[in-house]
């Protein structure tokens, strides 16, 4: 162990270290979490990469890592993780870059993923989303990252997540989470942040057009975006829609009310808003403790997630397995069996 | 085999047919089957209270049960589900009653039946929701049943859905789903549905209050309820401003708008025309075809939720699984290491 804490997770750690030593002429895990932890960004962006991997063999490496980074790291708990959301054309990009370039003139180390599960495996490119923000992208202080690509080991989601630990180990305290595809992308990223923004454009009439149905009810903060030039007017109208309509829906769990905010990245109107109630959202959630109660929340459900979905993958291994599951499939789509009949059997067939 | 449809799945028939052999002293499935098929309700609650039981024994008899209704059940598939949800005190149950009462004199068969995951094994009684629903209970085109018990085997979503499976094939070709408790039902009806109702009533300033987030979003149709005598004026306000709001939330994927209709079960105002509506968005769905994928949707999802949920059961019936599992979750709740490396090591970790 490189790390100075003691550990107790002995019999993982034993098996750790006979794969990572016999991997140790590609990757030196101490160093690299050293590295980390100095916040060097090309470290972080190797770790990322290791963590993003496809290939079982790297898994108990990223653990490896993960767990002596967790070590290493200082105890303060200060970062925030921000999910912004909404349809294509809305301007997320623009938008995390005012965001990010504030955040950073706060003294804050900014720090922005992309979660996309339609995206390609590139061979590590990672110009896409440097190019979309160019300010922050040459900012010392910020670190920019595209979305893992759809084939990680064990999905976007647990790429994203652990990429989100490693970004906090190296310093980052300010976490923006960008979703950049449609569909499952909007609820995978609401659950593993703490405050949840959805930009809207005003005045569209389909400004929720191919966003999924519920999402608009889980955002912490609306925005309604791009309210420059000619289009002040009508984003206000939108804002004041919003406002009226929000009420009707269940308020949030955290006790506060949801803000709209007109806002635009180009004459920067309405991010100094944005910011202070992010701050006074988390002060008061902080106080009655439903930032921590939903942090632990978000682990526990992914810890169980994951692990069903281990094990569900693991009997798909088997090509016999594959094979019965496909037929139980065609079974229950012609109706012939119960979806529940078939899942018990492809689970317990073999013990009967 | 009883069934006059030949089958595919021998090897887990036979099992099926050794294990039903064996308790045939208890249960003649085919019998039991036949029964159900003639419409016999005493046979289906025979039958129902089978499938909720939480004795493994009984699952390759539920499943063997289920597999003759199946192959006996005529082929017309004019079922139609529906689900009512709302907060305690909104009226489901004069809503459900009334609702019934008008399907069966257009000529339907109504079943009701009720998810509550909070609901306890009352050792089979029925009395609660006979009670609540007085009229429905002693049509002979009815059938009344409570939720079954939160420690139904596998869940109550599974045991609420094998029942509607039972209930069509006894010739209900209406079932009406409520949900009774808070929290997950909501989410879990809506999933095994065709056409999800929200109830609300109107003025009261919080009628969504104690609705999950998310969940009005996903409404087909929006019944401001109790709209007689002195509230008939705030309850149409309300629906005045829910047909407002839900302009700008995402449109229903099955690309019909969302009706909101005052109604009373009293007076039975707007009765006529939620049973239109609902009619309508169903005729509408068959033809673009979205009502079949929704149903095809919800098999997959059920048959892979219910699949993963009971791998996991499998393992944690291992002490040191649990032991693990335990260990693991205190390590991700103190931050030591991520919900994704501690799933990961509680399904690889023997194997490394």
């Amino acid at each position: 162990m490189c790390s100075k804490k003691s550990s107790k997770i002995s019999a993982i750690e034993a098996a750790q270290d006979r794969i990572r030593s016999s991997r140790s002429d590609k990757i030196d895990v101490c160093e690299l979490a050293q590295s980390i932890i100095r916040g060097e960004t090309e470290a972080l962006a190797r770790a990322i990469t290791l963590i993003e991997s496809n290939n079982p063999m790297d898994r108990p490496i990223s653990h490896s890592l993960l767990y002596e980074v967790s070590q290493l790291k200082a105890s303060k708990d200060d970062a925030l993780r921000l999910g912004v959301t909404g349809i294509p054309g809305v301007g997320k990009s623009t938008f995390i870059e005012k965001l990010g370039v504030d955040l950073i003139e706060e003294g804050f180390k900014v720090a922005v993923l992309a979660v996309d599960p339609s995206s390609q495996r590139t061979g590590g490119s990672i110009l896409g989303d440097k190019t979309r923000m160019e300010k922050l992208a040459i900012n010392e202080n910020a670190f920019v990252r595209p979305s893992p690509a759809a084939d990680a080991l064990g999905g976007v989601a647990r790429a994203t997540m652990e990429a989100v630990l490693l970004c906090e180990a190296a310093g980052f305290n300010r976490i923006i989470i960008e979703t950049v595809g449609v569909g499952q992308s909007e609820i995978s990223v609401r659950d593993m942040v703490d405050v949840f923004c959805l930009l809207l454009i005003g005045g569209a009439g389909d400004e929720v057009q191919g966003i999924k149905r519920g999402i608009v009810e889980v955002a912490d903060i609306v925005v309604v975006h791009k309210a420059d030039g000619e289009y002040i007017t009508s984003c206000k109208d939108t804002a004041s829609s919003y406002r009226n309509a929000l009420h009707l829906f269940p308020p949030p769990l955290g006790g506060e009310s949801v803000d709209v905010i007109c806002a635009s990245s180009i004459s920067g109107v309405g991010h100094n808003d944005i910011r202070r109630r992010i701050d006074s959202l988390v002060d008061s959630w902080r106080k009655n403790n439903f930032f921590q109660n939903q942090r632990l929340g978000q682990k526990a459900d992914k810890m169980q997630s994951h692990a069903k979905e281990l094990l569900l993958e693991s009997k798909m291994q088997s090509q016999s397995s594959k094979a019965d599951w496909d037929a139980l499939a065609s079974k229950v789509n012609s109706g012939d069996i119960s979806p529940f009949s078939a899942a018990w059997t492809w689970v317990n067939g073999d013990q009967q």
